[in-house]
Order: C-alpha cells, then sequence, then structure tokens
C-alpha cells in the first residue's frame, strides 16, 4: 500500500478510521448501508427511511418515521438568508459553487456543535438534508430563468424534489425510480467528499461547515461529474449503430472510457446494476431511446472485449447509467452533480455524527522534499 | 503509530503526502517555509513576498515583486456578488460561516481547474488571497454595524488589511507586527484545515470551493479557535497576581491550560518565540498590560512546574501569545479566527498549487465495524 518514497499517494488503502455507517465490499461487487444490501434497502425501503437508518443506526418504527418525515418536511423551507445567497449568483455561475455558499448560509444560525447532546446534532442535520433539496432545485430553477417553487408538503422527498425542480408533479413510476437513486447514492464509506466531512468536522467545526466543505469535494470533476461525462461520452459517440466500433477504437488507443473502474470495486459496482434495471423499464416508456442504446452497446461491448485478455478487467461504476437515467426525466447535465449531493449529504451527516461520537482532529504527517536550510539572499542578490 | 484496531486515530502520524511549502520540524521546534526558518522571514521578508515565495518557490527578484503587489492590490476589490452574500448575513451569523460562504462565492466566476496551466491557477489564487482579506474586513464592519472601507492601492496588504478594518491607517509599528504575525500563520504543513483544502483539490474542485472548505476546518474549535480561549483564560484569570495559583489548581486538577501543548512540537513553538517578542515590544507602548501580564505569569508558572516533573512536558503554541497581540490593536476576538485565514489562505493555495503538479484522489479505506449481514424487517415487524 505504500510506495517506496514511504506513503501511500491519495491515502489508497490507508484505513483513516472505523465506521459502521456503510461497507463497500469492492472483492464481491457488495454495498451495505449498516448492515443491510443496498440492493434490499433499493427494493424494499424509501430514501427517507433509510437517511433514518443511517443517521440512528436502526429502522424507524412507524411512530418514529412519522415523526422523522414531519420533521423532514417542516425544515424544506430555506431561511431568507439562503435564499438571498443564492439570489446572489449569477446565472452562470456553476450550481455546485451556488450550493456550497447555500449550505455554508444555512449555519448563519446554527448553534455551536455539542458533542454531548447527540440529538441536537441530529436534528441540525434533519435541517440540513432537507434544505438542500430545496436549495438544490432553486438554483436549477434560477439558472433557468424559472421562478422558485415552494414545497409541497403531501409529497415525498424524491417527489417533492422533482416537483420544486420542474414545477409539476412527477408521476409515481418517475418518483418511485428517482426515491431509488436518491437510496444508491446515499452513502459510499470513505469517498473524497465523506472524508472531506470528517476532516472539517474533526474540528469540531459546524454541521453546516462541513458539509459545505463536502459540496466542495464532490464538485471536482474527479468525484461527481462522472456522469455527466458519460453523457458526453455518449452524445460524442452519436448514435447505437457507431457504439461498438468507438469502444474498439478507444481500447486500441488506451483512451479513457468514462463511467468504467472504481478504486475498490474489482466487480459490478451494485449500484450499477440496480440503475440499469430501473434505466431500462424507464426507457421503455419513452420515445427517446438514443442514450440508453449507446450506452448499453458501449456496456456490453466493453465487457465482451475486456473479459478476453483478462480476468480482473475493469467494470462500469454507478455514474455509467445515471446521467442517462436522469435524462430521461429531463433534468439538465449541470444539475446531476447537485442531485449527488441531495442524496449523499444523508451520508455525510451520518459519518459526522457518528465520528463525534469519539472524535479526534484529522492532524496527518506530511514528507517534506524541499531543500532542508536555505538561507534569505538580500533583494539585490537575487536574480 | 497504528493503534491495536489497525489505524491511527486522526491519521496521526500517518504520512499522508509528500510536501516542498513548509515542513515543521516538531522535535526541534524549527518551521521553515521552503526551506528558510521562519525567524529569519520573519525579521527579514514581507507578507507579500512570502506569499509568492510559498506560491512560486522562489524568493522573488525587485521586478517579480512588484508585479506581484501589482496583482495582489489590482485584485482587492470585492465583486458585487461577494458583497451581496456577505449583504445577505444577519449580523449575528459567526464570521467564519459568512466567509466561508463569501469565498465559495468568489468561484462564482471561476474557470475550471487546468492542471496544465499552473500559472492560471496561481492567478486565481492571487485573486482570492487578496480578496480573503477584503472580506474579513467587510464582515467584521457589517458586525459592527460600521460602513465598509474601500481598500486603499498605496498601503501593503497588512496595513491594508487594518486600514479596512478599522477605518484609520495604522502606525507603522502595528502594521509591521502585524505582517510579521501573517508571516508566522502562513504555512504549517498538514494542519487539518490544509489537509481539507487538499482532499477538496484533490477531486479538481475549483480553488475557492477547496479553500472555502478549508475555511470550514479552520472554524473548529479545535483548530483555529485556541487563540480567543487564551483570551477566555485570561479573561477568567482576572488579574496577573491570580495568575501563579490558577495554574497551581489547573495543574492539582488537570484543567486544560488554553494555548499549551500541540500535536508536533515537543518543545517551544517557534511562533510563540518571535510573537512574544513582538507583544513585549506593542505591551510597552500601551497601557492596557493586564491580559500580557496575566500570560506570562501563566506561562512562566506553567514551565516553571511542568519542569519540575517531568522532561517531556507541553510547550506553549502560536496561540498562546496571538490574541493578546491582536486585542492590544483593538481587534474584537471573534475576529482572531478570520485573521487566521487571511494569512493561511497563502498556504492552503500553494498546498494546492504544489498538489496538482501530480494530483491523486485522497480515497483512504475505511474499517467497517457494523453488522455484516442484516435483513430488513418489515415495518410491522419493528420495535
Amino acid at each position: 500500500m505504500a510506495d517506496e518514497s514511504g506513503f501511500s499517494k491519495g491515502l489508497a488503502g490507508v484505513v483513516a478510521d472505523a465506521t459502521s455507517v456503510s461497507q463497500v465490499q469492492g472483492e464481491v461487487g457488495r454495498l451495505i448501508y449498516r448492515g443491510i444490501s443496498i440492493e434490499e434497502l433499493a427494493e424494499k425501503s424509501t430514501y427517507e427511511e433509510c437517511v433514518y437508518f443511517s443517521l440512528y443506526g436502526k429502522l424507524p418504527n412507524q411512530n418514529e418515521l412519522n415523526k422523522f418525515n414531519a420533521e423532514m418536511k417542516a425544515n424544506r423551507v430555506l431561511p431568507k438568508t439562503v435564499e438571498a445567497v443564492i439570489a446572489a449568483a449569477p446565472r452562470s455561475a456553476h450550481p455546485m459553487s451556488i450550493l456550497q455558499a447555500a449550505v455554508a448560509a444555512m449555519g448563519f444560525d446554527e448553534n455551536p456543535v455539542n458533542l454531548k447532546n447527540e440529538e441536537h446534532n441530529i436534528h441540525n442535520a434533519i435541517k440540513i438534508i432537507s434544505q438542500l433539496a430545496t436549495a438544490v432545485a432553486r438554483i436549477s430553477r434560477e439558472r433557468r430563468g424559472l421562478a422558485a417553487v415552494a414545497p409541497n408538503p403531501e409529497l415525498s422527498h424524491a417527489e417533492n424534489f422533482l416537483y420544486m425542480l420542474n414545477g409539476s408533479k412527477p408521476n409515481k413510476e418517475e418518483a418511485h425510480i428517482f426515491d431509488v437513486a436518491l437510496i444508491l447514492h446515499l452513502d459510499h464509506d470513505f469517498n473524497a467528499s465523506t472524508f472531506a466531512a470528517r476532516v472539517v468536522a474533526s474540528t469540531e467545526a459546524k454541521l453546516s461547515l462541513s458539509i459545505s466543505a463536502a459540496i466542495g469535494a464532490l464538485s471536482g470533476p474527479l468525484h461527481g461529474g462522472a456522469n455527466e461525462k458519460v453523457l458526453e461520452m455518449a452524445d460524442a459517440i452519436g448514435a447505437p449503430e457507431n457504439a461498438k466500433a468507438w469502444v474498439a477504437n478507444a481500447l486500441a488507443t488506451k483512451a479513457k472510457v468514462m463511467g468504467f473502474g472504481h478504486r475498490v470495486y474489482r466487480t459490478m459496482d451494485p449500484r450499477a446494476k440496480v440503475l440499469r434495471g430501473m434505466l431500462e423499464k424507464l426507457v421503455a416508456t419513452k420515445k427517446e431511446k438514443d442514450t440508453y442504446e449507446t450506452l448499453r452497446i458501449v456496456h456490453d461491448s466493453m465487457i465482451e472485449e475486456l473479459s478476453k485478455t483478462s480476468k480482473d478487467y475493469i467494470w462500469p461504476n454507478v455514474d455509467f447509467w445515471s446521467g442517462a437515467l436522469y435524462r430521461l426525466m429531463d433534468i439538465e447535465s449541470i444539475d446531476f452533480t447537485p442531485i449527488f449531493a441531495v442524496s449523499r449529504v444523508a451520508g455525510w451527516s451520518s459519518h459526522i455524527i457518528e465520528m463525534w461520537r469519539d472524535n479526534r482532529i484529522y492532524r496527518p504527517a506530511a514528507k517534506y522534499v524541499g531543500p532542508a536550510d536555505v538561507k534569505y539572499v538580500d533583494m539585490k542578490n537575487r536574480k
């Protein structure tokens, strides 16, 4: 795991901490949230229930879930200050920059962290989880020059988000698929944004400031932007009939194929399987099938070709299918990463709440590779 | 370094990466920026020159420094959008929350990262380093109900900051002392905020989003807030004549003495030495000497008492003196951590620029300590 210089670049393989929020079982292609496989949660649960499960570590009974849902709904309206921060942004600004500012602004009235009062911290988290969805929808609508849509307390989190985003209620099928997509993205152990949230929160910074930092990490093209790039790839391929030749050429020239490969998975990403199944259902109801067809052929050709030469080949990850799914729901590509945040905010929060039970500030060591003893040279003697 | 469970909590002692920006030599109490000791830089250099040195890795010649100073000055005025974000915050909001939102807003017009164009990234950094000082001064004045003061291009970075903060030009002595304080806080290898900046930037997120994340980390009471707490301690002690007995009692009851101890230093923090010298000079010019006198007696009593029982005792760190110094300049305690950011932003930027030359996303492993195979229980069967 450590290279010859004594450390592992990107902390690859370095165990940074313990967690019981989720586990990525990369060798067998399994992902569990607090012990339950995501396939089972995707089939039987809802996003709200999974958020409760993630935060509290137990499945809620009906009373607990009712109370939790009420609290989520009660927090949907943004404070005026957050609305003002969003309004201050020009339409040309990237939504992740605006979202980072908006979430920082959610902390304007947040009390300092109290490590001895976990319930207090969980309520702060619920507020941010709820408001973040409203903020993402509002940012998207402002960019598109549309009036904000007030949250509707009769709708679930997924339904209400799509309603606030599109201005009309989604049909049951699409709302369900979107809900499952939220479940699938909720957590993924120490991915870079969660790790960023942990590093910031380890200083006992407020939740809003830690979540805001995680949004910064998620904004990076190496982290949250991959599904956008998969669609760009599909668009560049142009049509399903070009896909097979495109893959052959990509492999021959060792070009990067977007949505393939993952630092942890050594087989199929389990989220990709579930997403593909839903995407197939959804595409059957739509006229526009080209993006899906193109990706399907890229997918099958990749696996066919790669499996010929090696047993340890790269597999598609969750990003391979999610962009196509969102596009079928008429969501613009630039909103994909903010939507990732709408889901992952629950994972970030759960990690922070867990970590604060036994907190220690992250302060790693550095290997100094610069000169050891340089003298200050006066200005007149400099080159 | 790793504990019995297979990892080192808080990554203590774990080498996370290589750097040539700075080195903390904890055993001997030395801190170098790119090879030059901070004592020498504090004596001979200026903050602007140190920022250049930190970003580019060479001391600037006169031409380079002139150009750099001109660029810093040209970037001082905040964009209207950033002003609007600051204006949106209520006066009761913590300045670090506002600053995090303001820096995220500095990214509204920032181009995506281009790893092949370091000069482009450095210019983005200079803009943020310059604007951050203006933002901190403006946030402070809005909180105090005072009109913003426009930057003055005839003044140095330190002078101009104090001018924007206080509305009047500082005298030469105070401006010099503040400049040295900025130099001393510029960098400190992989402290938590710098590490947070690196984690976020490793996703190739924009500079503004990465710096915004670092501000979140610095806001945490375990990181940036220690000098505020030292003053609270001094105020609680009340008067110099109480200090000796207070220390005896603190040691007897094992109470925490603020501003003492550090994860890396095993002797005097070199920054503390330089700061104390400046503080002594400054206090000689002031009527109010009680805070300094109280801290001096706490300091001397602590070292006297601790040295009796152990050779490896804890020493005062930079935070022990910096709060008293800023108070003598009539700066409110709540602005101490934002002022830390005014300096450290140059270190954060330098680490990011350096890291991008050979980037790999930070994605550590996790030790899963939850249950392995939980079944989903239907609602009616839950407790």
